[in-house]
C-alpha cells in the first residue's frame, strides 16, 4: 500500500468547500484525526479499532455527549439519542415513535426536505398539512397566524431550515400542547435554541456536526412510549433510552470525529459566537448579492436561511462559465441542487469569514468580468 | 485545539487487539488514512468533506464496489448495497423486504445472534424454528437432515458465524427453491463464498471491513421485489436498486475505510491466501487448546469458529488474574462475552499471525505459572 507522505503539519493548499454536505470540516479537527489516528491518547490504539464497550470508547463517548449538551445548554428532562441511517430514517422513526395510538400528525410544508417527510409519513399515519408556502415556491415561511393545527394530531413537524430552498425559521412556533418536531438537519449546533419550544430535535451529522453515518435525535423525556410495534428495536426511542444508545454497535468513529468538533466549537468561544460569525458571514454574502441585480435570491428577506444560500445569475446561460471559473480559483460545489438549478453557497460553522469574503471578490470579479 | 504529534511513520507501541468489533485493523490501511486525512490524492479536501454526489467520491464509491466484488467474486445477478444500522437492523429489513406476500419465514437457531433475529422478525412474520442446537447449549451446527423446512416459508436465515458462542457453517446448506439468507457479520471476507448456495448475504463492517456505520448487503437480483409498505425507504431494497444505493447520504467516511481495507486484502493476495492464513491462525490457537486440559473449548470440533474462539480455564476464580496480567502483555479484550463470560480470542484478518503466535506463547506462560 503506497501511503504519499503529506503536509500534514504544512500546510497543504485546501479548497474552499461551499458543498450542502457532505460538508468543510474545522482544519483543527481533521489533524487531530489524523495525529491520533494509529495511536489515540498513547493508548496504542486507534479509535476505529475501539470496542464500543470498552474503557476508552466510553470516555470519548460520555465527552462528547457531555460537550454536546453543554454547548446546546439542553435541559435535564431531554434525552440525547445517537442514531444511524440519517434524518432520511427519522422521517419513518418519528411517526412509528411517537403516534403513540393518534392516527394523524400535523406538518408544515416549505419545501423540499419538508416534502419528503410528509411522504415517508404518510405510510404511518394520516397526514395533514397545517401550513405551506407552495404557493409562492416555498420562498418563505408561513405565519404561524396561517396554521391550521389539529387537536387530535399526535404532533406537528417542521424543516426548521430547508437546505435546497434556502429559507429557515427564524422564530419559534408555539404548538400549545401539540409535540413541536423539527427537522434541523443543517441549522443545529449553528444557533441558541429554546428548548420551551421544541419537544423532538433530529439533525444528520453532516452540515455542522461531523460526517454522514450519524444521527442527533434530542427528545423530551416524557414522549418515550410505545412504539408500533413494527419499529425495528434499533430505532425504537424506548428501548435505546433503556440501553444508552447502544442497543447495537454505534458508529464509534463518526461519534468521535462529532466529538472533536464539539471540542473546536467550545475552543472557539461556544455558541453565542458561532451564532454571531454566521449572521456575520451570511449577512456579507446577502448583502452583496441584493446590492446588484447581475445575481438574485428570491427568498422573503426575513425567511433566509444563514447557512444555505441559493442565488441565481441575472443571465443563466453564465452558470457554466462561473461554476468552471469558479473551480479553478478553489472554490468548490457552488452549484444549486439538480432538483431547483442555479447557484448555492452552503456556508456552516467550519467555514470561515475570509472565505465568505473571498467568494463575494470572487462574485464581485465574475460580476465585472461579465456583468 | 492541542495537537499531539505522532510517531506517525515511526512505530507506535501497538496494543494486540482481540476484541470481537470493533476490531483490529490493518496499520497500512490506518497509515493511509492518517496521512490522507487532510489532503485526498492531492485534491485539497479531506474524504470526510467530500459531497457524496462529487467526482471525487464517486470514484471512491465505485472502486470500492468494483473491489468488494472483484474479491468474492460477486456475479453479475447479485447487487450490493451500503446500508447504515449495522446487521442488527436487517433483522428487521430482511422480512420487510423479503416476505412478498408469503406470511411464514424459516430459522435455524444457533446462538445469541440468529436469537436476535428470530425475535425481531416475530414483528413481520410467523417464525418457524426448523433447527437449533438448543439442546448442547448452542455449541454445534444442526445438520441439514435435520432441518425441517416449510415450502411455503419465504426464505430460510442462518447466521453463518455465532461471534459469542464461536460456531461457524464450514458447509453450504440446500435450500432447494427456498431463498437462503445469512448474516455473515464476522466472517465475511475471510474465505471464499459459494454464490450458487446464497441469496441474500449481510454483514456489518466493524469485524473484517472497517469500522461501525456501514453494513453490506448482497441480494440475488430476482428478489429484490415490492417490500412491505412500512418499510423506510432508505432500507427499500427496490428503491435503492434504482438509485444506486445513493437514495439518501451514504456513510462516506466508512466506505472509504472498507474500501482501503479491500486494497490491502487484494495486495496481500486475496481470498485464497487470507482463507489460508484464517485457518493456520485458528488452528494454532486451537491446537494448544485441544493440548492440556487447562483451557477448554466447549464446540463440536467440525463447527469451530476460525474468527471467534471462546474458551474457558478449568479454573474459573484464574480469570480476573488472566485478563489483568493479559492486558499488562498488551493482549486486550481477551474478556468473553457479558452473556456467558469466560475467554475469547476473535482473529479477524488483520490479526497477524505473529499476534495469535504471541497470544498461545502467553497462554503457556501463564498454564507454567498458574496450571
Amino acid at each position: 500500500m503506497i501511503i504519499k507522505k503529506n503536509n500534514l503539519f504544512g500546510k497543504p493548499k485546501r479548497v474552499l468547500n461551499f458543498s450542502s454536505g457532505p460538508a468543510i470540516l474545522p482544519e483543527p479537527v481533521l489533524k487531530k484525526a489524523s495525529a491520533e489516528m494509529l495511536d489515540w491518547h498513547g493508548k496504542g490504539i486507534s479509535v476505529m479499532e475501539m470496542s464500543h464497550r470498552s474503557d476508552n470508547f466510553m470516555q470519548i463517548y460520555h465527552e462528547t455527549k457531555k460537550n454536546f449538551r453543554k454547548i446546546l445548554s439542553i435541559p435535564k428532562n431531554f434525552s440525547l439519542f445517537f442514531f444511524q441511517g440519517g434524518a432520511s430514517v427519522m422521517n419513518s422513526i418519528i411517526p412509528m415513535n411517537l403516534l403513540n395510538k393518534k392516527l394523524s400528525a400535523d406538518y408544515v410544508k416549505t419545501g423540499e426536505w419538508s416534502k419528503r417527510s410528509i411522504m415517508e409519513a404518510k405510510k404511518y399515519c394520516n397526514v395533514k398539512i397545517v401550513a405551506t408556502s407552495e404557493d409562492k415556491n416555498f420562498t418563505y415561511i408561513p405565519d404561524q397566524s396561517s396554521w391550521k393545527l389539529n387537536k387530535n394530531s399526535a404532533f406537528v413537524h417542521i424543516c426548521s431550515n430547508e437546505t435546497i430552498g434556502g429559507v429557515e425559521f427564524h422564530w419559534n412556533p408555539d404548538t400549545g400542547n401539540i409535540p413541536l418536531v423539527s427537522d434541523m438537519s443543517s441549522h443545529l449546533l449553528t444557533k441558541n435554541l429554546d428548548f420551551t419550544c421544541y419537544d423532538v430535535i433530529y439533525a444528520g451529522a453532516q452540515k455542522n456536526m461531523g460526517i454522514p453515518g450519524l444521527t442527533f435525535v434530542i427528545v423530551r423525556n416524557d414522549l418515550i412510549k410505545s412504539a408500533l410495534p413494527i419499529t425495528p428495536s434499533i430505532f425504537n426511542l424506548e428501548k435505546q433510552y433503556k440501553n444508552n444508545s447502544m442497543l447495537n454497535t454505534p458508529p464509534t468513529y463518526n461519534i468521535y470525529i462529532a466529538g472533536l468538533i464539539f471540542e473546536w466549537l467550545i475552543e472557539i468561544g461556544g455558541i453565542e459566537i458561532v451564532e454571531k460569525m454566521n449572521i456575520k458571514k451570511s449577512s456579507l454574502l446577502y448583502n452583496y448579492i441584493d446590492s446588484t441585480d447581475f445575481y438574485n435570491n428570491f427568498v422573503n428577506k426575513k425567511d433566509r436561511s444563514r447557512v444555505n444560500i441559493p442565488f441565481f445569475l441575472k443571465d443563466p446561460n453564465l452558470e457554466n462559465k462561473f461554476l468552471t471559473m469558479a473551480e479553478k480559483e478553489g472554490f468548490l460545489h457552488l452549484n444549486g441542487h439538480r432538483s431547483v438549478g442555479g447557484l448555492r453557497a452552503s456556508i456552516y460553522n467550519a467555514m470561515p469569514y475570509e472565505g465568505v469574503n473571498k467568494l463575494v471578490n470572487f462574485l464581485k470579479d465574475f460580476e465585472k468580468r461579465f456583468g
